[in-house]
């Protein structure tokens, strides 16, 4: 956790005064993505599970499908670069950057997934399903995991469940790198994705559940609110969206068959 | 508000069973800009005050600097796309539009800003002072402002205050957006923006430090936490950067002078 935050000596103002007192910031930090001798591009991140996060990124832009493809990636000793090399198909995958590219654009909240990629993409036809009492314990456990979020309240976190347990978690200043840390990490250990949950801390936006679709996960919950057209994306993917859960209350916005009674 | 949000039947589930109730979410509307017939981002926002965003968002690009620049603006009739005809060097726009392009990508937290702009930045060389009462008083204000937030809890809110009040509010799914939509609005309605300060209800991050010192604002205040890169960048530019403000206390990261007793 050391590297992910930072002391500073910082002013506080009270009613009782102005006073110099320590305080605990988040890092942010600026890792370059390279895909076979091409820059890629540079996400704002917490310094932590760089190699996890460069394969999630590339794996959610749809430019990595599974470990075989990796032919190498390598991290610079001041971790501010990561490289991959991929085998097979590297035109496509530079057709497909270019692409994406001229479609998205100068950063923060900026779409990457045209709408053809929503036609594209099946319904998750999992039958997985989950007692509502384990979506509240998850939901606790998972809020109890964050080290870092306690300390700063600067970061959000991830975590890849099964129907009882929390399996992964992970935490970064953004709430997509937070998630493309668990599925990196899934390829890169070779750790099986079928009939998991995600929970996240953030909002739930299109871009969220379809970075969800893309792996087939049926189910994403959020203590935190959607947006409508994650909403909308949810129910025409067949996922499960759980938002809002707090305490012992949860509102289910799409495919609430796979919610069970204790 | 309407357009911003949307009512949904939703299930709700408690320790006292399921019941359908009505709920409302956020809306989540993409904007297309074109810049003088390229088109050059997709916006993930909420629908509302479009124009004031593509303006803010070409001007935090630097596509734009001033109102005597923009030759046309003009929003579909569904509101999806605006098109925006600037006047002169179209070709330096182009450029420049091409050099974030290959340094960013694929949305999320992507930074547009390499670190030469930095360095090309100079320091905010305001005078202006605020007191601690009036920050608080501000942010209290603030926090009033935000109806869709109260009903939706579903997205961001930023205000551009002189050294005693809001002088304009706006709101959007994205922090970055809702800055945008301020800064666009001042071009278009010529408000001046000299000696002012925002507040934003997010993080932040390094972005948004930027985005304040390009306007040469020399003031930035959150109830939220900010990064160490945030909180460096601001000492190096000169801006006063005041975080967690919470009922009666605040940090003051950066510029300490400019906050003075009541």
């Amino acid at each position: 956790m050391m590297d992910e935050i930072k002391g500073l000596n910082i002013l506080r103002i009270t009613e009782e005064g102005r006073h110099e007192v320590e305080e605990v910031v988040v890092r942010e930090f600026p890792l370059t993505i390279i895909l076979n001798n091409q820059e890629l591009v540079t996400l704002l991140c917490s310094p932590k599970d760089l190699n996890y996060l460069a394969i999630g990124f590339l794996s959610s832009e749809g430019l990595i499908q599974h470990k075989g493809e990796i032919g190498k990636i390598s991290l610079t000793d001041d971790e501010s670069v990561v490289q991959v090399e991929t085998e097979g198909a590297k035109g496509a995958a530079t057709e497909l950057l270019f692409r994406r590219l001229i479609t998205s654009g100068g950063g923060r909240g900026v779409t990457s997934y045209p709408a053809y990629d929503v036609a594209s993409k099946g319904r998750v036809e999992s039958e997985m399903r989950i007692s509502a009492g384990v979506v509240f314990a998850l939901v606790e456990e998972f809020q109890q995991r964050s080290q870092i979020y306690k300390v700063t309240h600067g970061v959000h976190s991830a975590a890849l469940c099964d129907a009882k347990d929390i399996l992964l978690f992970a935490e970064d200043i953004g709430r997509h790198n937070a998630i493309d840390k668990l599925f990196g990490r899934c390829i890169l250990e070779d750790i099986p994705i079928g009939d998991r949950l995600v929970i996240s801390s953030g909002r739930i936006s299109s871009e969220i559940v379809l970075k969800i679709a893309r792996r087939d996960i049926p189910i994403v919950i959020s203590k935190a609110a959607p947006t409508d057209r994650a909403v909308d994306l949810a129910a025409h993917l067949g996922i499960t969206l759980i938002g809002f859960v707090r305490g012992r209350s949860m509102n289910v916005y799409t495919g609430g068959w796979r919610v069970i009674g204790d």
